[in-house]
């Protein structure tokens, strides 16, 4: 096979749109079988919960690679339906992946068992079965680099930075679908608690090189910030997709809050998505009853649901949405309370 | 079952010793043979080639629960016997883990199928079949705020924290056996990308929250100065313990350095020891083969092994360590670097 | 929590209806995004491409416990819209749970933390999250040796033992939903290699304790009946749910042929859903494009799905029904082959 | 790469000696840890009881490409050295690998990722990273119809048939080491319910297929065989390698005494060395304390080991082997029963 970049990169991922199928149907199937369809069903029972009381607080966990996996949308319509309020991410699904889009770019199909070497020399990143193309990404880590070099210096949460992201998006964004621009307008904050370890990571250090009086990413603050909105919440619930860094980071805020003197209850509901087992005891795969002994997430409404993002987030996400709840449900426009 | 808080944290998780076994036999057997005992074999061998070519920095990624499991001391032998030069760890492993027993705590063996709800309430927190005195571990919170509280205001990289959590175990740990303890001792750095996802985080929140003029902790400069190293350094080799945010954060600094200006060779040797599969596309399971697309893997020194770390870490460095290849490697003393 | 055997076994599970929703429009977003969901759209388009295509016989394998999980329908709409033409199963598949549900039985939705001595002693038996009466088990394992004593001595296939099944439950079946009971009225041959590994091992067993003059069950004969199968076929395409035995001995027949003198083409198409993956070697989670270094599976069109079979089997069996290609396909009767 | 038979095939398997190495400080090591390195230390506890309790018959259960990756000799030690009554196994690791490699054949060092289509032209099969040569698998498929074209016509277990193939072996084999000739030698036997899904199936369809008064393999008869093994033994334990087949028939062998009128106790002992979970609901992957509920397994002395097996099966036998206490223990000869 002969490797043609324009040919390799010739058809784009597109993203799933929950509204133009009902899974509601299926999953009430699945509440009726076994295994992990029943499990999905149970999932997308507590979440449609959770939409319906409207004293929660929902924060959605995104760790995988999901945007370029095509779930862009899946994200979007849960922000712009006020079905969740919070976000926690991996810094790649939302500069990478999401704020990459914005500007224009696109993720590719790809195949598995590519030559790597041949794709490296044609500056074509894989994942999976997806490519990328390195040049475009090149240019969503200078335009973080154009961002920081805008603002006064000084230590900044990365919701700080991310929300700027959602307004260079507004002004010079290229592509309307993006869950940062629509966590922006819809005041949805988005926190990465290892921000650097992204596209953005690229654009800041350079910022950093290049200039003495620079702004830096303050992780803790990040913590403070979430820390304080999961105080000033009366119950909170979780939608993990993945594990990682923001599972424990969110789930961590009830420790905070306790160690701050306040007593915050622990999170009432708690979903997790995730082909990761526990067997190994790393936290991406570690049972949501295990982080009840911990005392932060509570027992009776927790569900781990173990396959792949790509094939039960639509169906979780298509269930709440027709479900139409969200309809009664008024935006927490968390965001505002920074202000 | 009656819970009993004492009777249940009454047997301590003991760390592994690789100086008293030698697994070179075993190893030379598996050589021999076929699937993952292979591919342990061939890592070891790329470990082995690693420590003898001087050149090289060996950086030693963690991730998962591994120093509760029992994997502190194999980190320490590779540090004070000279075979790696750089760390790059979860916040969790630095600080909950180690630093947690440099202060004189323990993790105890659990059991799995344990009430969570009842252990919660004794204040014992579970990691799959170990315990830990979740009242211990509020003290660990505590001492990182009176570290940060020390510090003059400013933004900090979490290798300078860490380093000063290193000095304050020399003058006031009660457990000599930290591997924080070794790498200040050895002038290895350590990184936590994600610091506040960790006990620290509480203390440093704990802190910002107090004072006015406070510390931060800047992931950008974390991502700067391993990225120095990086460039300094003539080829570079990675052990991967799991996958998760170091495995991206060092990978990414070959790029980073490009962007910088700076012609960096790719990563010329790596492994990976993990559970993870590539088939949800995230970057934990994700094959170092997939590395090379993005230039950040060289390709011919790769080795992915599937299997728990608590199996094969320690026949790993068993192996390096009796190959004895060490003895004629220099410290590179690269904390040293930053002074 | 007190056990009672009856609230325990209070809600019984339902078998999904792939009739009842239409997942095409779900698969054909999943053809555009990546991972799992990409290669579950691949899978669908080549069962489907299995449908038009006139001359290719279908043959259906299944491993795990998929009846007891609900997918009991799935199976009886394939056979009843002539989408498969020969079935390859585990014994406790067609025994266990499909024969014992047509004889009135049902499974229960159960729990996974039970305390299992307790289910023991009230005879109850759990598969996950699934409980099943033990004494209804056995007057399936009798009914099995009914069976068998009506019959001449001599040395049977599995299909023949089973055709007798499907026979006895038309004149004596308490439940018409019985993929075993269609199979017979469709003449659509079901093979168990290891037959005796099954609800009607019990029944065989006691059987041949019995009678001096007993039948047996030849697993060669199976073999030999399904490699004429193969040579008889002028394509043939496995959709394979699950890996274990029935995986393995379809794939043998191309080999078998073979070895008869046979110039049998290997399998055109073959589709696989599993979870087990690839890393260990064993037969269950090896590629299909390994099978075809075996001259067993040719490439081209093959794909496996990495998933749990409640969630991937109704989405793909859903979209090859709405596809409505069956429409235009004969039954093949294959079991006529044999009279 | 030029694929060149020859070469392709240059390099052996090798099979590991458990006497050459000496797990037992590791062992013990890993039972201060945690994870899947504290239940494999436990699983050697259990099999070492095993051995010391004379009255306990230990029946090993083998799935999983076992000989072919060099786990050949673990089995013949198990064996030689009075571990192990009675093994049940797939039929492709008695017959294509173990039986095949008595004959004189090999498996070879491979790789993974082969052009697996000029594999097929070349007559190699693969087995993930290692290579097989069909020419020779085709001489071992015509060597067991050789043995079934000299038996007495009739129905026959496996066990019976194996125990021919033991006998050929002792007269015509090329390579000694071979655990189907050291069962044959030690009156161990040996069962594969699902023999026909083997080489030997191969070679009984062609027998079938030339004579009319030929021999049949009743896989009833060895279910019945080996429920008279555990009927007769006073307590039982399991070793299972891999799940499958082998597994279930063990365990339902304790039902069938039942059912028969026979009060035999549950399997005491059971450890299982696996890479399946349990979240699929498949046999494979169920815990052991699942198999409580069905009265198949006692509850107490019970243990999963969740890694591969070529890692963890030589550090299990290598243990008991050291511990010595096979010494005292008396062969059963159990195949002596059945004469």
């Amino acid at each position: 096979m002969k490797y043609n970049k324009k040919e390799l990169l010739n058809r784009e991922i597109k993203h799933i749109d929950i509204k133009k199928f009902n899974s509601i149907p299926l999953i009430e199937s699945f509440d009726d079988m076994a295994f992990q369809s029943r499990n999905l069903a149970r999932a997308c029972e507590i979440f449609d919960t959770m939409i319906k009381e409207e004293k929660c607080t929902n924060i959605l966990c995104l760790a995988g690679s999901l945007v370029s996996a095509g779930l862009k949308k899946v994200i979007i319509d849960l922000i712009e339906n006020n079905m969740i309020d919070i976000i926690v991410s991996t810094g790649a699904i939302v500069v990478d992946q999401d704020f990459f889009e914005g500007l224009g770019f696109n993720h590719y199909r790809g195949f598995i068992n590519a030559d790597d070497s041949k794709l490296q020399e044609l500056m074509i990143d894989r994942i999976y079965d997806t490519f990328i193309d390195e040049e475009d990404l090149r240019v969503c880590d200078m335009t973080t680099k154009k961002i920081a070099d805008s603002m006064p210096p000084g230590a900044y949460s990365s919701r700080e930075f991310i929300y700027l992201m959602g307004e260079f998006l507004e002004c010079n964004g290229k592509n309307p679908e993006s869950f940062v621009l629509s966590a922006y307008k819809n005041e949805v904050p988005i926190f990465c608690p290892a921000f650097s370890d992204s596209s953005a990571g690229f654009g800041l250090v350079f910022h950093q090189t290049e200039k003495k009086d620079h702004i830096s990413i303050d992780s803790v603050k990040d913590f403070k910030e979430l820390t304080e909105l999961k105080v000033k919440s009366d119950d909170t619930g979780i939608i993990m997709i993945g594990g990682g860094v923001p599972k424990n980071f969110v789930q961590d805020t009830v420790v905070a809050a306790d160690i701050l003197g306040v007593d915050a209850p622990m999170h009432k509901y708690a979903i997790q998505l995730t082909v990761a087992d526990e067997r190994d005891g790393a936290l991406s795969g570690s049972t949501l009853k295990e982080a009840n002994s911990w005392g932060k997430v509570d027992s009776g409404f927790e569900q781990m649901v173990y396959g792949e993002a790509t094939l039960t987030f639509p169906l979780l996400a298509s269930y709440v949405y027709h479900k139409g709840n969200w309809k009664n449900r008024k935006a927490k426009k968390l965001n505002q309370f920074f202000e």
